[in-house]
């Protein structure tokens, strides 16, 4: 099942049903999806039924358009991003010169960034300044029912509803200071931009397994190939990273747990954001040689299953504006 | 103008006005705060006049009990906490071993924390051990309307819709890992709490000036006395934090931006929460004598004015319970 939102000016937008060739939508038997998140056990089966229709030619069908999306759930009670793939983690010690973070291999670091603000798949990104070393990040996520204070992680991973794909978006030069200053990435965190589709887990078949997205995120810099990393070695499942979260407080039913910067150890995957592939290039050649994005610039990101094939997200295609200039 | 939020078992809450005396309420003319804050040039004026209603004996009113109170604002966009009083800062810098913050003199430090999930004044407080060492945050805070992307610090004040007291729960054992990591704080901030009245700022009078509140914030630790710091000497004022908070992103109205621990050079003042005290203990008496907080521990925060009268926040008084234990 591909859930969706289309963007009619409110807060929570208006929740649909698309069909898997993507190209047909209905509008779903709950207004939207945090609604139907909150009241998951009789919304579920409702909206598997619409589903069923639409997939039958049997619902009364609207003509799906990605540009009209917003995020899939615009606004979530708590949006917590993990860095669960430790060669990325490691790399960006090295970028940000910050000392190595104890029990790395066994507890997983997690910050809490803004979720009230969320940018849909094509939605033009505002940021202002070329100068706070503009950066994307390619990572997939996952939406939870409540999940009570002390959950473990399997009890953790059962509460998983949906599954996301999402650009991170990142202010290196600010990032630096904050990750020194221990206080977490707050600046460094403009809104999150999310692919359109939010899907259930048997969308994936076998690639949802162990907590884990076997697919590959492809991802393309202003038309150019930039990587294309597995998610499948990630370290961390998604029944820890839950379970890591709700340690000390219960999460509410729209809860978003993200996987930080899918990156494998594998040079020939390239990566999924630029200052990943800065300390490679100052690692194998000796010197920084790419630069952070600039106005203008477009990234693209597109999971695909590891036999190439489309994966269920859709595509997040946006490009960064200047804030200070109106469009 | 005093306003409140019953606890109806819905997630906003009912909005109330409470008056000058804090004896009697008043159903308010928007059903939530948030609803308010969101079309606050339309709600100001109808709240304010139902607020003088309510003083001129001309409102139909109920028996005002701050028991059956939730958080003011039980859940808003954001909750945004500084550190503005740098003698807190530097102290715990000590306290957490890290090493100094570079520019903490003249850049704010702010973390993000869960703003879905807050407590009333008098909600017990469920955490899973002792071992995790329980702490108390006594603290100020301001919600915002809209603030746009790049405001300056005197557009941000002009922001500024109410006032708030708060206490910013802490596990001392937890945070310290996390600051380490420069994630920021989450597993050692679970959800905070805050006293019943959101006020608007003219409640103060003179005692809100220059982005500041000139309130001392009484502490009693199981009847004890503990302190009472004056926020005036506030390091950055709330104009400045919310400029912060602003810099790479708007805020949608409603957000939350906190003060940090109150906390004075005058030792004389007391401590707003034990982890300081402690770091004062080994400084001045060569060892740490304070322990954290234990499950049945309570903890009063009531903010006067100077000249010891009461604020017009009411009292946020809670007890600590172990949350693997049925009540």
């Amino acid at each position: 099942m591909r859930l969706a939102t289309l963007n009619d000016g409110s807060l929570d937008g208006r929740l649909i049903l698309v069909s898997q060739d993507g190209r047909h939508a209905t509008t779903a038997p709950a207004s939207t999806l945090i609604g139907a998140l909150q009241n998951w056990t009789q919304a579920e089966p409702a909206l598997r039924e619409c589903a069923a229709a639409l997939e039958a030619g049997k619902a009364a069908t609207l003509a799906f358009d990605p540009q009209r999306c917003a995020a899939p759930l615009p606004r979530s009670p708590q949006w917590l991003d993990a860095s669960a793939f430790l060669n990325h983690g490691r790399l960006m010690e090295t970028a940000f010169g910050t000392p190595p973070i104890p029990d790395f291999d066994t507890v997983p670091v997690m910050y809490q960034g803004a979720s009230d603000d969320f940018l849909g798949p094509h939605a033009n990104v505002p940021l202002p300044s070329e100068a706070d070393g503009i950066d994307f990040e390619g990572e997939f996520g996952v939406i939870v029912g409540e999940v009570p204070l002390g959950a473990s992680p399997t009890q953790a991973l059962a509460a998983v509803r949906l599954l996301v794909q999402l650009n991170d978006w990142s202010l290196r030069a600010l990032g630096q200071r904050e990750v020194r200053t221990g206080f977490g990435f707050l600046q460094a965190k403009p809104s999150t931009a999310f692919a359109p589709f939010a899907v259930t887990p048997d969308e994936l078949g076998p690639a949802w397994s162990d907590g884990r997205l076997r697919l590959r995120l492809h991802i393309e810099w202003n038309g150019e190939r930039f990587g294309e990393p597995s998610a499948a070695p990630m370290n961390f499942h998604f029944g820890q990273l839950i379970a890591h979260a709700a340690r000390t407080r219960r999460l509410r039913a729209g809860t978003l747990i993200g996987s930080g910067t899918v990156s494998n150890v594998e040079r020939a995957a390239g990566s999924a954001c630029i200052a990943e592939r800065r300390m490679i290039e100052k690692i194998d050649l000796g010197e920084v040689r790419s630069g952070f994005m600039r106005f203008g610039d477009r990234v693209r990101m597109e999971a695909r299953f590891e036999n190439g094939e489309p994966g269920p997200f859709g595509v997040l295609d946006q490009r960064v504006v200047d804030a200070g200039r109106p469009a």
